[in-house]
């Protein structure tokens, strides 16, 4: 028990069928299916029940799983409430976390091994009620609860920005779901893990998730990335910034590099394909765009020798920005997606796998001390 | 990487010079001093100074240290009003959760490295407010901030409990907190590490802990514990409901047994004693109390040649009802006191060893498999 597994770098928390990784090849896989087979033919829908039953759906099951998600978008009153009871400018994640833990303090009677995977379903739907309604707070808009219809993406894209969305933006939408939906045991999934290992309910394990997502290493990456562009501004000044910021000042390339891939993110050229159809409607996209692919050169050109490649966080903040969400939204919708991965794991782990984490600390701390009173220290 | 490390057991995760424990020889001591000494001669707010700066605080550092919690008991509006937007039947810690939560989004400007100690404190105080209010909304009680005193403890039970608190009842509570400070790395304050370990914020972190304090394998034991006390009822049931519930159809015995204690938990012979004083004034709680010694006795004839032993949870629910605070109130009482624990390790972990957790998973599942389209499925 001495040495100390920092990171828990290479430490096997569980065994899973859902997601494979191949970090030198750059291979992602859900159970089974590779990532650009499940983007090219696939929907987010199909990768729910995937992930949730371990095979895809014939027509009948389909229908079925869009029917109940139709059925669950429904939050509480209060739930809501709590959202806006918030100020406009309170962080994104947090007030995802405040609905969450609202959710979690309702589900009074949760007991596991009952139903949980209808129970996931129901908790994805409502993320969308919960993702949405953080926007539309944000924005200082009214709540509105996603409607009915034969798509996830779409219902909440209509929910959260109050218009019929495009048949494109369906698209993009749905397959940066998909892409998002899962990758193994991240920090995130380790912390929702780690609350289940105790039976705590499935809600609780997401606000341990989000806790999670929420940091600049984590989830906040794609924000980071983006902000990157922001900052530069103009395709001429790449260059310039590049040099500055990352070879002379040594800043981290935000959206570059991953603990598990030592190549390209798969997922990262898929995310390059959807912006760079989605950006031609949407000039202000478009040039955010062309700064990254200038940025991914020089990246590349400088950090591929070690194994430092794009992300799946570099280009997947164009692809959100061109849908009509601004930088603050990218973690929360990456939430919105990976919620599946989160209960997909917790599910397995508890179904199948379940034991109390409970890890050591190795102690370097003094020996044992002698109390001394207050008068005399 | 092909052994699953399940549990994390033995996995190291951190160093910490914060909390030694000795799971044979049943010692637990914070920074060196020994757990009975501390509960002695110590109080809380020694201990808080202690677990954050290394070192037992002399007079005017613990002076400071009391005022600074003094001015900090005040909570925005927003996040009083949260807690109390939800129905008196929520769940006591899922209520919590919307308090940090909400606390969370609220801390846009978060940095780690700023005054991490200080904000410790800051979250310490605002703990108190917190879990004072999930109690008094449970109630059906108005708002209520603790007030400036010379005790945490105290402060906290008269804004709980809308009384000044006798000083027993004050000395009770502050035992109660300095035993329930840390314990290394449980779940709980495993979920805190993951969290803070993408930089998250603290209240994050903190929210994270909470979700996984909530299972029933961890910071609800003290509950189950307590009812078992109220499902055997009289004294003359003990024989017949231990022969039948936990002889017969093998239910596992709450409050005893623990990962890391393979013999008596320290804590639970303090808080035995605690409890013993403190029910001289209160006959319900007596019953529970005697009940609860019976259990004991053949708990431990049966069990104790397994290492299994009452831990902390088996009488620290007796004094908490003696104080006043029913059954569903007992892990938001171990909350209060653990956000000491929570803090102190991930501003060990975030200042001096931070790396980012990211564990793997062993894939078990199919191959790689050829899309079949949806209608020839």
């Amino acid at each position: 028990m001495s040495v100390v597994s920092k990171g828990l770098e290479n430490v096997v928390i569980k065994v899973t069928s859902l997601t494979y990784i191949d970090g030198e090849k750059g291979i992602l896989r859900y159970r089974g299916y590779d990532i650009n087979d499940l983007v090219k033919f696939g929907s987010y829908e199909e990768t729910i029940y995937l992930m949730l039953y371990g095979k895809l759906p014939n027509i009948k099951e389909l229908e079925k799983l869009k029917e109940k998600l139709n059925e669950e978008y429904e939050v509480p009153q209060e739930v809501i409430d709590a959202i806006y009871l918030m100020p406009r400018d309170a962080d994104a994640i947090g007030l995802l976390e405040v609905g969450t833990a609202a959710l979690a303090s309702l589900d009074k009677n949760f007991k596991w091994k009952e139903n949980d995977k209808e129970k996931a379903i129901s908790i994805i739907a409502k993320m969308s009620t919960l993702v949405a309604n953080v926007f539309r707070r944000k924005e200082g808009n009214k709540p509105r609860i996603p409607e009915s219809s034969d798509s996830y993406a779409k219902s909440f894209l209509a929910a959260s920005l109050s218009k019929e969305p495009t048949p494109e933006e369906v698209n993009a939408m749905d397959k940066a779901l998909i892409l998002y939906a899962d990758h193994e045991v991240p920090a995130s999934t380790t912390a929702a893990l780690v609350a289940s290992s105790t039976l705590s309910d499935m809600y609780s394990s997401i606000t341990a998730a989000l806790a999670a997502l929420k940091g600049p290493l984590h989830g906040g990456a794609a924000e980071e990335a983006f902000k990157q562009f922001l900052e530069i501004k103009e395709i001429n000044n790449v260059e310039n910034w590049f040099n500055e910021k990352i070879l002379n000042q040594k800043n981290r390339l935000m959206g570059f590099g991953h603990r598990v891939y030592k190549t390209y993110d798969p997922r990262a050229k898929i995310f390059k394909n959807l912006a760079s159809t989605l950006v031609e409607k949407n000039s202000d996209a478009k040039k955010y765009f062309e700064i990254a692919q200038k940025l991914e050169e020089l990246g590349i050109k400088y950090f591929a020798n070690k194994g430092i490649y794009p992300n799946t966080d570099f280009y997947s903040g164009i692809v959100f920005y061109a849908l009509g969400f601004p930088v603050y939204m990218f973690t929360a919708l990456f939430a919105l997606s990976r919620t599946l991965g989160w209960l997909a794991h917790i599910i397995e782990y508890v179904e199948e796998q379940h034991r109390l984490i409970r890890p050591r600390a190795l102690y370097v701390g003094p020996e044992y001390r002698q109390y001394v009173p207050l008068n005399q220290r």
